[in-house]
């Protein structure tokens, strides 16, 4: 049983959290924060968790967040930061959902996102939350950066083509689409159901902060610099997130063994067989990306299909299977969920 | 650990019953039947399964079914009360998600139905499966009608008011709304994305098959003929039912109280604060029923709204509970589920 | 052909007034307001106006104003109060679509509203413009308060049987249900997609500012004081109002030949053929309602269902029905469209 | 005045079609024929009709579509050349909707549909009915076939690029999104709201009907075999088609002015402004064909983001398009309509 701390508890990304950790068989809750519903009982605000999560909001204090064995952070980007230094230093470990430490280069950071680090030193140490890439680093992490919704799904769809260099690194494109739970809880016009159901649209197009963050991650596994054509689209619907990915292929493979290869020990990726067309629905409120590769036509360019729930895999779910692995419990605990269907 | 077999696995009551029952803890699921999948794994027809159940649909074969100790019904109507009897006789208990044994009278059923009824003898040992009304009968039923959806929300939002005898029961009027999903899972037109979303309406304005069986359940706590207007209307959602009550006061009391008290040991009825608006939304994917009880104006008619999620405590979860009471497991026992917000 | 002008252009209300205005063969558009966006092109806002409309919006200015022959107000409540004593004055006559001059009684208005009413002696003279029932009126109105949207749906269904004082006036219920763009096109957490699909709700069930608005419509045809529950709903979807009204018959008649008869002559009121169940989509983006009338089970409710497009028939179309009734022009011009399906 | 006459009138590009040709000021509807609806009036299957359509669905007969100055066909393929022949020889002219006539190769054609062609003659006489290619020829034809709703968006996005010979035509992607209206008013379970809201998925990735009609109309503005990986997907809204089209730059040009040029004399073709990203709800119920084009980080990719609404861009409003070209009306006569926002 662990002490466990949430700041920033009135996103999307939060109440996932509380839904995921309510029931978690090894996890107390001990503190929730909001400056905004400082006072307010959490299941006032999200009532779905009546009779499930008694936590009050509280304001965030570094007392009694650095009393948690893990503090957990779903918070707009430059919240992590400032607080991040002093609880890893009493010894808290930080899984942090925010995008503050998810890139290594600070400058970077501070072009994609128009504001100065404040504690680049972290950067380094910090751990990139994707377990299919980097669990054993995740296990004594004592800073995790969890890998964003759009960079987890594209990576995942990426990475077995990657890794054995059967793709042109050069002309990687990324088409992806998002339910509408991506931009947040907070008011705005763009977001109003009249505005974004019955609709769809690219946006971003010039360049989405998610495009270094995968960038990065793609670079590594290339060990060199790719050039992707990311291009974000709003769907009309909560939840999911769907990545059709092109690439160039300069090898002869077998693509659908290779993916099931690559994923044959992974709890949370699911290779469907040869000729699937993944739904984001068979994912939603669960933690699994579900995969499909397919080579249409039998030309050149090589169609990976690929889908999550961008606040459980993308977010939540998957910053809980980073705490499982960092805190030796079975990797799946608490989050083998099932979909919802229908 | 009980062995429990489904009949009728393709529809949208059996999948979200395998969902519930998969994780549940002293479930050992023993067949799920189809004769129109028959050899087909679930998990092929249902995604969100794969890696969850991995059953195949068989040919129902009373055989096999009669090895389970309780054998779940999730299919339409006239197909159970073939195979009950035979079932009841070789000790299988059995929980009837379809309308079969829902009416005590089995002329009305036949009118209802438009169709005899080929075992009205079981009619009358059938016990009707809300558990907030006969708890102590379901403990040892052999055959449950679990209670319809509608039913279910208009008989929690009426009872304290007619057990009380407080509302004229001559003038009880049911606005009702559910989601899609309450039509099944079948091919049909109304029913298309392109028709039913975008779009409110009415239906079975003249008569629908639910009302005498909400009739005949307000009837029995009013003890007397009760006079229900009950119109139902399709919403453009997957799930959910809203349930709006209207009744006239015939005398003052405190009707928070009295909801309160009239719920207060049940385990699924959550009684909102005064003043509260349940959404349907905040018991998707759960078991709860959320009620509020107003007064608009202070006049005499009583506004009673009440949600729930039409698959689970109108039809899965709701059968499930009914199996925990039938088999002495705790009443919450895999269907503690908190709702999925947003 | 008519100068007109619109206060307040950037709401759902004034880009479907432009919508419908800019097609309209009596219509010169001679200027649009918004403090927000002026210098801004109208069609950079609501690029459905690109090639259509090619103002821009400006500061609202009561000389340029008062050179129109009519003026729309589609602003939230007060903004018209402020502006149209000057108007009039000048010889402008107005359609306002806000609540400013909906309702004869100041005190009641400023209960409703919460604030103090600039101009009370206008109220006397503002016209009710619903020309179901002030067409005469309306003809020589210097300022007309269109109907809202729920009390335009909920009185049109209403009318026939209270005209004829065949129900019950104290027992009236409404169970009215309104897509989301009822709300506004502002920013706000509860209206997001996110948060209002695959939901529904009541709300405002303690009192809506409609309900002064609808008893009083309601009061001058009874010719006594009515007593009306109004219940509204938030339904997931963009566009429509579906009311459900119930009232206690008092005398037998034939409903669907008196609903006929009331609305024979009327272009905009669609009365179905017995038996029918009007859908939200049949009226969408058109200035009709669709009215059915039933009595179930022959019992003593009548219930009435009433479909409009809130922001045609309960806003836009129904403003620019009545300019066409002050202008003496055919009063379908510009506003006889055929809703598109699906 | 001409007299018109619709085959197959009971799906969503019939009705479509009704809803624009009842208020054509150059159009007497005939008749309309559905083997299935034969008697009913049409208003009664489609309410959105009840006062602007009188007509009653009538069984398809020569003699009468003869009698039409030109018949449309929005029936599945293999209706209309069932009858083409026939009308032609009469002298009556046909505007097909469905793929009978589109592509020119019948060989191709059968192996695409699985089925015989029955009157491959006609195949090299009918002008593809895309008028941003073939206005000229539309002038004239007997005989002309719709482009298809992909194809139109795609097409109309990758012309001015391969016109100009300044992307590589082998390296073809187009990730495309569509509505569900796609699939028609047929009952089917894939598309039911239940299924395919709160849902993305692409489909037919193997190869889709489509992309060789796609195929021929690029190889003939590019003059050799291009190579495209088309991939659909489906998106949980009723209407709206949007086109990302990715293709690799051998050239350095001014993209924004190449398309801004191209389509200047274009009624129904909109080249945003550059940077923009058009929404599908900016078309939705209109004819228009939104456009723009991208660079994204001055890489060689260039990226194409094109909207319409599959159902009159994309069918019945083109079709009529064709029409006013065919009989040398004003192009735009009855189809110069808003969308409707929100």
């Amino acid at each position: 049983m662990i002490k466990v701390g949430i700041v920033g508890g009135t996103g999307y990304t939060g109440v996932e959290l509380l839904r995921l950790l309510a029931t978690h068989p090894e996890v107390s809750l001990h503190a929730i924060t909001s400056r905004s519903e400082a006072g307010i009982a959490v299941s006032e605000l999200f009532p779905n968790l009546r009779g499930h999560v008694d936590l009050v909001f509280s304001i965030p204090d570094a007392d009694q967040l650095a009393e948690c064995d893990v503090v957990f952070f779903a918070t707009p980007h430059t919240v992590a930061m400032a607080l991040v230094p002093e609880l890893i230093k009493r010894g808290t470990r930080v899984i942090d959902l925010s995008a503050d430490f998810r890139l290594k280069d600070a400058k970077s950071w501070e072009h994609w996102y128009n504001t100065p680090h404040t504690c680049p030193e972290f950067l380094e140490q910090a751990v990139y939350g994707l377990p299919e890439v980097n669990r054993e680093q995740i296990k004594t992490a004592q800073l995790v950066a969890v890998a964003g919704c759009y960079p987890t799904a594209t990576q995942l769809g990426f990475l077995p083509l990657l890794e054995n260099n059967i793709i042109d690194p050069q002309q990687l494109i990324a088409d992806v689409k998002s339910g509408v739970s991506g931009a947040g809880r907070k008011a705005s016009i763009g977001t109003l159901l009249t505005e974004s159901s019955e609709n769809m649209k690219a946006y971003a197009v010039a360049g989405h902060r998610h495009l270094p963050e995968i960038e990065q991650g793609l670079n590594l596994v290339s060990k060199q610099a790719v050039g992707l054509t990311f291009i974000p689209h709003l769907t009309p619907m909560i939840r999911g997130i769907h990545a059709t990915l092109y690439g160039q292929l300069t090898s002869a493979v077998d693509l659908q063994a290779l993916f099931e290869q690559r994923y044959a020990d992974e709890p949370f990726v699911d290779v469907m067989p040869a000729g699937s067309q993944p739904e984001t629905r068979s994912v939603r409120g669960s933690n699994t990306c579900r995969i499909a590769v397919h080579q249409p036509q039998g030309r050149n360019t090589v169609v990976v299909l690929a889908v999550i729930d961008n606040l459980v895999k993308g977010a939540s779910g998957q910053a809980i299977q980073n705490m499982n692995i960092m805190f030796g419990f079975d990797e799946k605990l608490g989050i083998n969920i099932i979909a919802t269907m229908p």
